[in-house]
């Protein structure tokens, strides 16, 4: 019997790369994506592609109410994506995102009986977002184990976490054993319609460093 | 100035209650409802009447991917509404409900840069649902404080739960107090267009005994 797993994919390289550590490991992985009206649409058409060459059971698109997130970069067009660097939470920090995500993502696998959850959250390269921290994940997990009727009953989710304490160019380069075709993410915060990135946000920063100090081509088609 | 707080409010007696208690605490209160296909829709036009007749300064109604509940009772209309009372999780439990509704306050809340949520959740005259116990609050409140910009800049929500040790006649009993009108709730799992309650679900079974314990005029309208 294969294990099965309910995972989170965004389009973005590090889920991507979640996605074929958790393939690698014999998961059949039900992906669960997001439209928040992220200014990223090309991101979710990315997790499709992604979902579509695996040949994925499932993959949900979950709508979320577009009202929800509007005060962030990363949904209102009026706030401009930052070009900088900063040590604060920056403008594209979207309340609650992961707290959310991970919440449907746990009863979706209630509903289809599965107990395991991965998300490639990562908290070394990443721009400071507290819910990418190991100690929300953790605080998280017995959270969503004292919630549910599946809990109640004796059973326990797992939330497999397995990037959080790589850097960028080691998730590049584990994707990349793995044959992982990074071509087909799209991590930009303000990508075109296309996809193409715009090589000045902090996610375009991280990820061309990335390439570059893992020593492998930047495959990222640019704008 | 005044206090705010979002407050989840599903149009029954028990979050009719609890608004009740934090209007009476001077709160200036943020309703939030759910639209997750529940068969009892009375309920929502319930949450709306009851908005309207304390004039909340808001009352957002967000709608949840109706295929996300698809394994409840009460979102499904093929598994019947049980009629008698057991021991175990009803088929009523809706997985990962208060999970999800309480992130997404959270996250609204701090949109809104609000620290206070009420939730009018009981663990005494209850269906056993595992997401109303008080260790699950305790819990999720841990984890909400790990999980925003917020909480991570010092601040630190607090959900209330007025009610989670109350018996049913208590609640009946604190609502009669505060001149809350009964009869604009809606608690039966089954209830038809015009919110006329079965008399014969869990929900009216607790609500019936609640004011027949309170010494109260049960104002119930039924089918």
């Amino acid at each position: 019997m294969s294990r099965k797993t309910v995972i989170l994919l965004s389009g973005g390289m590090d889920s991507a790369t979640s996605l074929a550590i958790a393939l690698n490991q014999k998961y059949e992985c039900y992906a669960l994506s997001f439209d928040y009206n992220q200014r990223h649409g090309a991101e979710l058409n990315a997790a499709r592609k992604i979902a579509e060459t695996y040949k994925l059971p499932e993959h949900k698109i979950f709508t979320l109410d577009h009202t929800l997130f509007g005060n962030s970069a990363l949904t209102n067009l009026s706030i401009d994506v930052p070009e900088t660097e900063s040590d604060e939470i920056p403008v594209t920090y979207v309340p609650g995102r992961n707290m959310i995500f991970l919440s449907i993502a746990v009863a979706w696998a209630e509903t289809l009986g599965i107990t395991d959850i991965f998300i490639g959250v990562n908290a070394i390269d990443y721009s400071g977002y507290p819910d990418c921290r190991p100690e929300f994940i953790k605080s998280f997990n017995e959270m969503a184990n004292l919630a549910t009727k599946f809990s109640v009953e004796g059973g326990a989710f797992i939330i497999h976490t397995p990037l959080i304490n790589l850097s960028k160019p080691e998730i590049i380069q584990i994707g990349h054993k793995l044959d992982l075709d990074y071509s087909n993410t799209v991590s930009c915060y303000q990508s075109d319609k296309e996809g193409r990135a715009c090589k000045k946000c902090d996610a375009c920063r991280y990820r061309r460093q990335g390439f570059l100090d893992a020593g492998l081509e930047d495959v990222t088609q640019y704008a």
